[in-house]
């Protein structure tokens, strides 16, 4: 219970920061902080829960990443129902909140930062690009987050790396994808987009960014334990 | 006194650091550092300070910070006054310098950093949304303050994640509010903008820059003790 | 073999992640990532794979390294060929990949963020500066990785060190030859533009981004085991 | 000898590293790096070489921090002719290398980063503004370097919040001054910009960037030891 509550808050947090930055921040007049700062922005977010709620919960905020450390023999099977409920309803409730502020400013609300592919993509890459590129660094993430807490690596320093890697994700690939990593950053404001803005076009895309970061995050998850396990 | 002498200089270095890099270079021609570099002064006067006075006052800077704090049972309900007496003198001081040396420059000196919403919100977001991002940006910084400094947080990380949790919450909410979660860096260069400037405009405004982070600070203290303890 | 793996990987992540940030952000429309993004992301990939895998290889990625860790008395000379046979396939297999995401973007791929002097410099820097820039950098960049891993310094902190120190190389040297220090890094897009672009223009001045780095690196490992020994 | 070459070298990166960065990269075309990244850069030569040599020479690079631990109880006096020698020579070889590669591109060489104010200011701020800016980041700089490597305060840290707080400093003041709170940075640009270019205004001005920071760095070195000793 304690543990869901702190995904839950996490992954809130994620949300909120991440796709608060993009929608709030980056293209504001001449001194908005652009793709960097709302990349510098996803990464925060994990370095700070990180270091707050690690030690609750081990601060996964993503259904990637519970699926990989499962992979990698890291998280107990029968915990990653509740992990993944409590990081799609702390998503869903950040896009709520992120909708709700954005409408007490003039103009309409244009989006909540959502994923896509094809027409949706930022620099309108293709399908196959988005899937190739979602799987593959998800896949380095995972790779990140097991061999930084791998007990070989230096203590204390996991979640600075873990979170600096979102910070890099986000600075190659938001022009393809928008960058999600992360299933549950995707499902939360793909749905509110739909609901408040009857805007259904990223929850029809949804499928990919569930399916392109699980499939990483698994690989990764089995390669890792296959190939540098100390006692190999 | 060493204490409060701490918080005074600490606070000083927050608001000169962090308001100072948004009038002098936050829009300087065409490389002006944006919201971008002044969400990062903002962060790195706390990393900064954190890891210099510590361990001597705690590195509080922030009188929602100091509340928090004992509400999440960390603080003493007694050493409270004299600690936010010492962050309002600090961010005070910080403003004067500030306006002192912006009048050695061509033209006049546009204002000092102060925060504000509705027609003072650097993109017109109102009453509600401002107030509501304070709160929520606040309990979130509380939790990853009491977090990171938990004894079972990794040690000597938290100035890291606390200083990059500041700049993070600028990275989401200078265009809402110019970003306070705390009382103390609006009260410097709204009094100064009174005083030096004779605009009243941020002072009216005060109110919601102790109400919402002061809320926010003591839900976050008090949700951490009761859901986050140890031994729950 | 295990340590082979790690470096392909590695590298892999290195061009993957600093070039694909120049090729897909740095110039993206309004909020691009610009020069800075790019050399954050160069150094980001050497912070995460560090943490993630330099307690299984050192987490070298560049034949420079290795061959200045050698000079340096910290690597054995029998292992060199295979670090670096792993390194070049890794950035070779990096660039195919960034090849094939970019080709399903509207219009046809520019470049792969190759390495160039004189006509292919950015800024138009000559043979000479390019020279010197890539020696001098690489110099430094293995002293810091030298004297970072030295059990003199904080244990821990090494990955931080070298991977910021990468993001200060690039903040200085990307207008001169797009920055390398790397022969690696230089090698894989440069062929990569010659096989599927039939652009040769890299691949020719190749040799300057073998011989600057290579140079550099060897001087600053003999230099710190002659000079900063610890019984000196 | 070997504390001086440690000096050498790297007061040599910090300023070959921080003005190369503002004299190549800063304002290129589109993608410059801008204040923000010139700010990061100097951090980071401070960063990086705190980890790489501060185990040998402590890691100064600047007269003011020296003369600021001498004045601290944190440096013995007899030792601080050599280092101040050791800082200006570095200083003066990197101008000296900044200048030679400047030239291999087209066009004249602008500058050399040197600092100034009224006239020389980069906004055009007076002589007092510059003075007072100087010795208050100066002063706060010191009580960072001495409170982070305080007993006290976590072991290994120092470095990251030295050159953060350097990065800082950047951030604030670089329109006011160009930021100097080093008089060997101050030097040794000002001295080549006199040899190379003939332009002697610089030096004409180097007298502000020798007093101001070390009155500052004083007065913090005496201010830390007499309130924030440990037995207050």
């Amino acid at each position: 219970m304690k543990r869901s509550l702190a995904e839950f808050f996490g992954t809130f947090w994620l949300v909120f920061g991440g796709c608060g930055s993009a929608m709030y921040a980056a293209a504001f007049g001449d001194v908005g902080i652009g793709l960097l700062g709302v990349s510098l922005a996803f990464g925060l977010t994990v370095v700070t829960m990180a270091y707050a709620i690690g030690h609750i919960s081990g601060c996964h905020l993503n259904p990637a990443v519970t699926l990989g450390l499962w992979a990698g023999g890291r998280f107990a099977a029968r915990d990653i129902p509740a992990y993944i409920a409590a990081q799609l309803l702390g998503a869903l409730v950040a896009a709520a909140a992120l909708y709700f502020i954005a409408s007490g400013a003039p103009g309409d609300v244009a989006g909540l930062a959502s994923n896509g592919f094809a027409e949706r993509s930022p620099g309108s890459y293709n399908l196959v690009s988005g899937f190739s590129i979602e799987l593959i660094l998800t896949l380095g993430f995972l790779v990140v987050i097991i061999g930084a807490t791998d007990a070989r690596a230096p203590a204390g320093f996991a979640p600075l790396a873990i979170g600096l890697c979102l910070t890099l994700i986000h600075l190659i690939s938001i022009p393809v994808t928008n960058t999600s990593v992360n299933p549950a950053r995707s499902t939360g404001p793909a749905l509110m987009e739909w609901l408040a803005l009857g805007d259904g076009g990223a929850t029809g895309q949804l499928w990919l960014f569930w399916v392109a970061p699980l499939v990483g995050a698994v690989i990764a998850g089995f390669a890792y334990r296959h190939f540098f396990k100390a006692d190999n």
